[in-house]
């Protein structure tokens, strides 16, 4: 493996909301992605935390810069999946990435089925850029732990891929999967 | 919500078949659609229904016609969404959408799956263009029903977050789920 | 069906890997899916295989010539699938082909995901152009086994629809469904 032990990661987590950007309610997508982070997350992280509204320059301008200036080897979003006019995070998403990781979005789902029968009007993706793996996920603060302890498992794996930091979490909670 | 409560929903019915439109044989697939909606639906609505041949130019025109000049909150396709020559109405129907919605064709392969396991053969897909939502659905009637009952519980949810007609549904037989 | 009972059947396999092609390890996906083919197909058919590096251009031409001169009915190809760098199967594939046919993907990683949670790191997909069809495989012997179990009883029906030759199989090892 090329990956490395000793490199704090960086984790992008950015916040896709035109009302909660405005101050108009409270961002609860963003910490409840970082709480679910540093509880399952035992090796050394860092977040890079950022509230913006629905709109695609904003957002492009920042994924580009935590994936190719921050270096974030992972950057979750939350929020703006849905089939409304303002919703436009899966397509910025797919715009900056190199590749198309079409797992995480039928996974998530498929998990978030077994609860609401909307969960098809999300249209959450996952995709590479460059080295940095970035994953949509919906702005309800009760799917994003759903979602994240479905593909979670799967993310070390996929960061070691890419020669990024190596990740480890708390097996009692989450165990990560390396095959062999 | 901005749906509005007192429009009669104009529902569009595209059956895209050669032989249908040719009268080489009875069109079932848009009867066995607009039966299924007047089963399920209690709120005013009116169908637009049309049979078309598998021709890209004419699908594309339908679709842009049901949905920019009748307003149709909704269009539903029947046929051309398997990998033969004359199948294209997956990819007509990608291109006239802003959006694409992967996770109606996910779920409704996924339940003609337990019927018959040639159902990964069939492209359907939905998507939404400016305030309509788009739906394929296969050529058999009897998939029509299997894969309706499956997605349609978010139909009403989507269109309210497009600001449509607000639909309502026959709660003994099919539940509308709209999130709290 | 138009589909032709007395021609050979070629099947294009193509294993897409850096070190199996410069010989550093024994190539194992493409001998996997020809022992897997040999023992499910009683119909007459033949091999072209053929050992390539993660390179596009190379296989984008080995893509087009098994299906445009070799008149492969079907081509097979394994390895490549992953998020790292030098994988480009999917993004090839998807290049080449007319239509893609999203339920084989789909399928394959709904199986795998039951044995490995990574198996949402695959970007498998399959597709047509013009009469051939393309199924990537992931790189693993023990996983094409679980995916062409998986998506092959819908593979001879995909075939005569596109006016190839009758695949016909062991019904004891593996039922081909062709809808009445």
């Amino acid at each position: 493996m090329n990956s490395k032990t000793n490199i704090i990661a960086k984790i992008g987590i950015v916040t896709v909301s035109d009302r909660a950007s405005r101050g108009e309610y409270q961002d609860l997508g963003g910490p409840a992605i970082h709480d679910w982070l540093a509880g399952v997350l035992v090796s050394g992280w860092e977040a890079v935390s950022i509230v913006i509204p629905d709109d695609k320059a904003i957002l492009e301008n920042t994924l580009v810069k935590l994936c190719d200036i921050e270096k974030c080897c992972l950057v979750i979003t939350t929020g703006g999946t849905g089939p409304a006019k303002r919703d436009i995070t899966p397509e910025v998403t797919e715009a900056v990435c190199d590749k198309i990781l079409y797992g995480f979005g039928e996974l998530m789902r498929s998990i978030s089925l077994k609860f609401v029968p909307t969960a098809i009007l999300s249209r959450q993706i996952a995709g590479i850029r460059q080295q940095s793996l970035i994953i949509n996920l919906p702005g309800k603060p009760a799917a994003i732990s759903d979602c994240l302890n479905a593909v979670f498992p799967a993310v070390p794996c996929c960061i070691d891929l890419l020669e990024g930091p190596y990740l480890q979490t708390d097996e009692k909670i989450l165990k990560a999967f390396r095959p062999g």
